[in-house]
């Protein structure tokens, strides 16, 4: 390569862009930032965006720099059968925050969310909009929204038991001792009835 | 009143306890702050912080300045059917937090909590060890350690959901509709079985 500068299929193109979806996903929200606003903060094409990212979410995701990909996770449970689907989703929950020493990303967007509006936008969609009312509706019990409002209160309230303010015996028991605790819970939330 | 300065019984005694107090939890936590360091901030004896305060536990909870007394409210609860307590627990957390308009002190402390390890040993002490403890033993069902980190695990999830994310249809849903919602989850973690 001798001509020095971003051209399609540069990966510097693709960082241009990914930097520039990280300032406006963080200044703006999920709502408000647009494929073309990102495209003319990167000074590209709008199309080279969706070329690289597939879409809004994807860029989303991409931004987010999760140690997971949420469709591969959201992919995996919609394959379980429906009656252990609770449980599920408390070992893959639990997973993706154990797997990353200290909970760095994860803690830091659990941390950020509840202290700024901006970083709320951004936990409520990826955990609400990309990954629970997916599932929510993959089990097929109707009232998504509700739903995945649900699963996320008991989600949440894990991490920050768990991983924010140390709860014992929450803090130190591992997954497998976890997962029938809270698996009942997450189960009646997809599957039975919510009033 | 002719002799200036703090004698036993006067208001601003206790005032300056009170102040003391609250600069030793914020700055120590709640474990490592004792009466007896509280009174020497203050410069009185450590019998007098007993006088106002009764407990190193009634100190705190003055210091916390929150909406309500925590001892009444267990008391209410302990006073509920066993079989009712799920959804009362319900009924009297979002009662706290909806009876104060934008949810200030209650916020604050959740936000805090998350944010600072100090303020997290406060919110541990005073929602954990004050109310949800006490009220696991009252259910007499076993394990009351156990049960009331998964009862805090819902409840500050579900105040996480409702009042920081404020994630929708929870946002909005009265009482009165979240109560039999989420009232099997919290009486499952007081009496049913918790393997």
């Amino acid at each position: 390569m001798t001509t020095p500068g971003r051209r399609p299929g540069d990966s510097g193109t693709r960082a241009a862009i990914l930097a520039a979806a990280k300032e406006a996903f963080a200044a703006s929200g999920y709502a408000a930032t647009s494929v073309r606003a990102v495209a003319r903060a990167a000074a590209v094409d709008p199309s080279l965006v969706l070329h690289f990212f597939g879409s809004k979410d994807g860029l989303f995701e991409a931004a987010l720099e999760l140690p997971m990909d949420p469709a591969v996770l959201v992919q995996g449970l919609l394959a379980t059968p429906r009656d252990g689907l609770g449980e599920t989703l408390v070992r893959t929950f639990l997973g993706v925050w154990d797997a990353t020493p200290g909970q760095g990303p994860m803690l830091a967007m659990l941390r950020g969310a509840v202290s700024h509006e901006d970083s709320a936008d951004k936990l409520r969609e990826l955990l609400l909009r990309v990954i629970l009312r997916p599932v929510a509706v993959g089990a097929g019990a109707g009232d998504p929204d509700r739903r995945a409002a649900l699963l996320a209160s008991q989600l949440l309230g894990l991490a920050v038991v768990r991983y924010v303010l140390r709860v014992e015996p929450l803090a130190s028991a591992p997954v497998e001792e976890l997962a029938p605790l809270l698996g009942p819970t997450l189960q009646r939330y997809l599957t039975g009835p919510v009033p």
